[in-house]
């Protein structure tokens, strides 16, 4: 079912000044009227232009309702794993990310060595050793494809259809406080689309380290530890648990996100802030919070967690409500039934970042690299 | 060793027009400085009322910087456990906490039936058994003993000593989304101060939750799963982990801890926001975390943190600055080093709430109950 238009009889409302987008309205009206009216299937991102709900007073509508699902935002995954067999693909990109946790969890109850980056942005040696040991398993069982490290930066044979991208260490800020989470993020695209993805989520902390394995193929579904998992089905922003991210540079997207993070904070059951997008994105494919947004992400941050969302039954888009891909600039992942109530806010926010000059083209892609986007 | 007032010879120094506190430029003078200055112990929360250095440009200073220190702020905790010995007060507060943790654990991934206390807040009926349960325990063993718990209010002889301060399930909203952290949180006081703590968290979430148990009995140090902790030695804020909480009244408290949060985000590591006031606060003992505040809370949230966090070498007090009790409405605590720094941004902002006629009286004291406060 895509999203559809309700209509109903003209139904006499009364608004109240808080409210700014038909959302919750549309809800209480589908709640109420849905008896009586007949649903119209529309596809894509619907916006009501005309409609000012701002007012107060009374008025009536005769589109009153629109209701959400997630199969009108265009998929990011890509149409197969190519040549190599899902298995088979799946079985390298869980191997290389558990080698690189390995790292990780060796390292964790240890002194670190700490070195800047940025003002905040701490990377350790674990890192470095992580993506190290993440690469030698990708390069001894394929070594033709083309590599995208956080660290490393591309390496390997830009003709090949496979691009990996790989974040060895996504959190270090909590990696180095010991506070949870963290993960380990490895995702490989065929020809731009996400075909596998795995994450080694690093969850408890001091006296409790665990980890837990998030990992999907295209149209193969989305698993934890080996079970599969879905994304909620809440379709209330009243009920829901969301979770966004703020980046290392306080530019206009940063001051643009902490307005939807207070006005989200308003309307929600609560905003976490919690400090590693892999984890935040596994989080919604898991059902334990229903949507999670960030400006400025880069494609590691990104490659696995899009395609386990995706493959959990959510929904992926860009910021502005746009058709996602890996190498765009911002990310709004959800459990489908929520995304068009999220983008009612969000989206508008976006457009005036835009509108101001902020830059939201694709941040990379590497020189010769074919996709499909 | 107190905070310390440091002098130092006439020195010109440019000051930024963002500077709007002295603790900056307190630590780069101590950087810089320290071998030509004299120090001179001093008590007390330090204000520089005829300091002014949003001004931008040049001018010389003779009191330089403050030197923070964790011990200049009052004790929190009781001066002894009252005629039970500490070993055996903590062995029932321990075992208590348990026994809630033990029917939170058995429901984790059973379906919940779900009731509303406000518009986010959410209790379940794992809250009511988690409080029945704990309930026993302490009434088992100590009959006489005043009893505060979330769920069933005041109980017992209010000329008793000994005041249980009870949160069956703190972080119900994540508890409820399977999202980590929540927590049993068990304080007892006597006369009116921390005499004995134990927070059960539940960490991991599904596919691999988990437990450790934080303690501390008033002069016997703070532990996790039986290992002393201690809170972390980092003196700048920029250096620092933060992380803050907000309330289900969306108030004028709410909207100035807002700025705090957005403040705080730009000047430090990043500002968690995790759900569950216990957690927090015991995540300050274990050093992952530097400090934690938040208003709007309760007895039960409290009791047990603030002494935990105390025992581990940290700092409590009131936002504003002032001594606190676990009547009290707002709390700071932090690793002690930091307090100070902190206090400059939340101190002046909390004065501020005050004089709109935010009231900041002890939120509630049982009737008739004696204390030492």
């Amino acid at each position: 079912m895509g999203r559809s238009l309700v209509f109903s009889p003209n139904i006499p409302l009364k608004f109240s000044r808080r409210l700014n987008s038909v959302s919750p309205l549309n809800h209480q009206l589908c709640q109420s009227f849905l008896p009586r009216t007949r649903q119209v299937s529309l596809g894509g991102y619907l916006k009501f232009p005309s409609f000012n709900a701002s007012q107060g007073g009374r008025t009536t509508l005769r589109v009153t309702a629109v209701v959400s699902s997630d199969t009108s935002y265009p998929k990011v995954g890509a149409a197969s794993t190519g040549p190599i067999p899902p298995g088979q693909l799946i079985e390298v990109v869980e191997t290389a990310a558990k080698t690189g946790a390995q790292v990780i969890m060796d390292a964790v109850n240890k002194p670190r060595n700490i070195f800047y980056k940025g003002l905040t942005d701490l990377v350790t040696e674990t890192d470095k050793m992580s993506e190290a040991a993440i690469l030698d398993v990708v390069r001894k069982n394929f070594p033709d494809h083309l590599i995208l490290g956080e660290e490393g930066g591309i390496i390997g044979d830009s003709s090949s259809d496979y691009l990996w991208c790989i974040d060895p260490l996504d959190g270090t800020t909590n990696f180095t406080h010991g506070y949870p989470s963290f993960a380990v993020s490895v995702g490989v695209l065929f020809r731009g689309n996400p075909a596998a993805a795995a994450v080694v989520e690093f969850v408890g902390g001091p006296m409790c380290w665990n980890t837990r394995t998030f990992s999907a193929t295209a149209g193969g579904g989305a698993f934890c530890n080996g079970q599969k998992i879905q994304a909620s089905k809440t379709d209330l922003v009243e009920q829901s648990l969301l979770v966004t991210g703020f980046g290392y540079e306080h530019d206009d997207p940063w001051a643009t996100n902490m307005e939807l993070f207070k006005e989200f904070t308003d309307i929600s059951r609560g905003v976490r802030r919690l400090g590693a997008a892999a984890v935040d994105m596994c989080h919604v494919a898991l059902g334990v919070v229903e949507a999670y947004w960030e400006y400025r992400l880069k494609p590691w941050d990104m490659a696995a967690g899009v395609l386990i969302v995706e493959e959990a039954g959510g929904a992926v888009s860009c910021m502005d409500g746009g058709k996602f891909c890996v190498f765009d600039r911002s990310v709004l992942v959800s459990n489908g039934a929520l995304h068009g109530k999220l983008l009612d806010r969000i989206a508008p926010a976006t457009e005036k970042l835009k509108a101001k000059g902020i830059d939201f083209s694709l941040w990379y892609k590497p020189d010769n690299y074919q996709t499909d986007l």
